[in-house]
């Protein structure tokens, strides 16, 4: 890790900068997939599996008997550890659920928001070595809460045209049953426009590689919603004299582990804690079996020593992290400071993984300073907040005047007609 | 208006198609100028005003004394009128607040949300003859009650370098003070990339011509958000024979008269209530000054003769209207069964105008079937939700070994690893 001492405020802005990513490329060859995949359904899914997934399939549907034997497969240690977050996380986006409040904003006018699920979802999961359970339980637990009709779960099978165990397992355990066997780009297609087997839906939501994400992008030319922009995963740690070396070591390689694209940095404002923190990722790193991955990650991550914990956390509002940890006395105290983030840790106790996993919190959040605009996944990601209103009589003799005059101050008289017609009959009613 | 008569369901979806809009074209010229203003900045912008607006300008902020001449000339009843609506939306925004609870998902696991302005959003408002001053209220007053720290409102010049009064006073009724002379796609670069007078946003709001909505999606590419894809305006109105044929006439010509590819959609189960309207409706539309706007949008516009009030509310759910009228019996009881829509309004006295101006729901709503996936504007578009972590000793001891499972199944072991490392001291502690 590069270190910076006491930067200039006029420098945070380099020091912030993300690593560039270039989409452009992928943009024509996606639009192509897409076309294929919108004229051809089906058959261009298999066409595009046996292309990029090397396997020829008869089914894109995942079977009931292997949702079966993936049940038979998974340790039950692990099968307890995921029933337990799930849990967790069903706990904390319940807690999410609003009540409807009916305001009376003027005598005889009612105004309140009702929540209605969105009614078709997509959740992407990646393939690759390591399946992603854990990302079924984030966005399939809020999905089933909201209430959402139809989930669609795309994931690419592997060589013998299997999913991995862990994934149908989970997706089985909160209830999805519409898995399918597509991954990348296509997968993306095959929900955006629907297919024979795969049902267009109303949001997309889940991680990927850079096709994966700019189909995402490209989705939201069709009418698609999606759950938030990507980026590589990031996080930010402030520490201060109190906090455990190891523990802030291991946190900083959490992140790295991730890609060679991950952002760690560590704010502090003690050099010999910087100091003794370098010496400790490298004894954690060692011993690490994604060290390659994390070396890389390492090498364009930063330490940056500045003048006081207030000074740290105005660097991070000003970075926007996607994970923060503050490992610093007295964190809860300066969470009143804290403007942008995606989510937040506190203490010596409260590590990464801990909302990666299992704690109760999304582990879907903004990255690539997206934290300024835009919220993690939440209950909130899986419904529409519709507005109703209902006016008595009373409500339009004592809100029609108003509407009538600024109705005409815009120009639209049947704005305002519709209102005078209404009082008019009022008047002729008594 | 044209009639369908009992439309079968696979019918639904050629009835629900909305105009297509070709923005193709519109991309490369906004590119152009989204590049200009990026590198030039406020001499950009003056030129695209004088070639655009026909104007030449020397300070692109409007003044003090600009916005104490808008207050001499709005009159007094227009003041009023504007201050009890901004009283409405300040109540009912006010009421989506959400306060903080604390969820213990396991013992000594605590997390909650807490929500954070977005600290610098862009509100566009239109020009033209007609000033949107309501736009005004429905995007600044949730700003302000969220607490966005910068809020920049950006709308076109007239030809004597002058905007609308009654938006200025509107403006500095809610305490907007940043207030710029510059429209069109100009202004979203100008927010996207920030210049020497007009500051960089995090998201941007408001509705506009094509080229301002064209250039907010491409303002997308930039890290900046927006509040929601635009389309033209929509209302569907279910009516049945104890609705007032005026009433309902009066809400339909509300719509149509807002641009010629504004949609309106008539439901309702009885052929007699639709002849009556459409004689009704041809009586409003003679008296009307901008009828000849209304008489195109009436030519695109439907009028639909289903079996009953249910498969009203089904056909309304599949169409995903922008505003949806219940000018029925019980208009309330069938609440329940309404799954997509922006904003809806009950029984007789409830016209689109109160919503559009002053009953305090907002009026920036989802058009093009994003009711589907999408919420109208509302406080949460001024927020962030960030979430937080506490977790105690006793919390990690009992939350460790689901973690470090969960992670190990994934193959991240750094994740293991700063849950063992804890445990491991904590073990040490005792």
């Amino acid at each position: 890790m590069k270190q910076f001492n006491y930067p200039k405020v006029s420098e945070w802005k380099s020091l912030c900068e993300r690593p560039l990513q270039n989409q452009e490329n992928l943009e024509s060859q996606i639009k192509e997939v897409f076309s294929e995949v919108k004229n051809n359904g089906d058959k261009a899914l298999k066409f595009f599996t046996e292309k990029f997934d090397n396997v020829i399939l008869n089914d894109l549907k995942v079977s009931e008997i292997e949702v079966d034997e993936a049940n038979n497969l998974v340790p039950d240690e692990l099968k307890s550890a995921i029933k337990l977050a799930s849990e967790n996380i069903r706990k904390f986006h319940s807690s999410q659920q609003e009540e409807k409040k009916i305001i009376e904003t003027t005598e005889g006018v009612f105004c309140w928001r009702e929540n209605r699920a969105i009614e078709n979802i997509g959740i992407y999961i990646p393939g690759g070595t390591a399946p992603l359970f854990s990302t079924v339980l984030m966005l399939g637990i809020p999905a089933t809460i909201a209430g959402c009709k139809n989930i669609s779960l795309c994931s690419p099978p592997d060589k013998n045209g299997k999913i991995n165990p862990a994934i149908l397992f989970t997706a089985n355990l909160i209830g999805i049953k519409n898995i399918f066997k597509v991954g990348g780009s296509q997968a993306i297609a095959a929900l955006t426009f629907g297919t024979e087997t795969i049902p267009k839906v109303d949001k997309i939501f889940g991680p990927g590689n850079q096709y994966v994400t700019t189909a995402k992008q490209l989705a939201l030319n069709y009418n698609v919603a999606i759950d938030i922009p990507a980026g590589p995963s990031e996080v930010l740690i402030i520490a201060d004299e109190t906090s455990v070396p190891e523990f802030v070591a291991s946190d900083l390689l959490s992140q790295a582990e991730h890609g060679t694209d991950s952002q760690v940095i560590l704010l502090s404002n003690s050099d010999k804690i910087i100091k003794e923190f370098n010496i400790e990722i490298e004894k954690q790193l060692a011993e690490l079996p994604r060290k390659e991955i994390a070396k890389i990650a390492l090498k364009n991550s930063k330490s940056i020593l500045l003048s006081s914990i207030d000074e740290a956390i105005n660097f991070s509002n000003y970075y926007a992290p996607e994970h923060l940890i503050l490992a610093i006395e007295n964190a809860e105290s300066f969470t009143n400071k804290i403007t942008n983030a995606g989510s937040v840790f506190l203490g010596n106790y409260s590590p990464e993984s801990a909302g990666d996993y299992a704690s109760g919190t999304n582990h879907t959040l903004p990255t690539n300073g997206f934290a300024k605009n835009y919220s993690g996944v939440s209950l909130d990601s899986f419904v529409k907040k519709i507005t109703f209103q209902n006016i008595t009589k009373t409500g339009i003799k004592n809100l029609g005047q108003t509407i009538e005059v600024m109705a005409e101050a815009e120009e639209l008289i049947a704005h305002k007609n519709a209102v005078s017609i209404r009082l008019k009959y009022l008047e002729n009613d008594n």
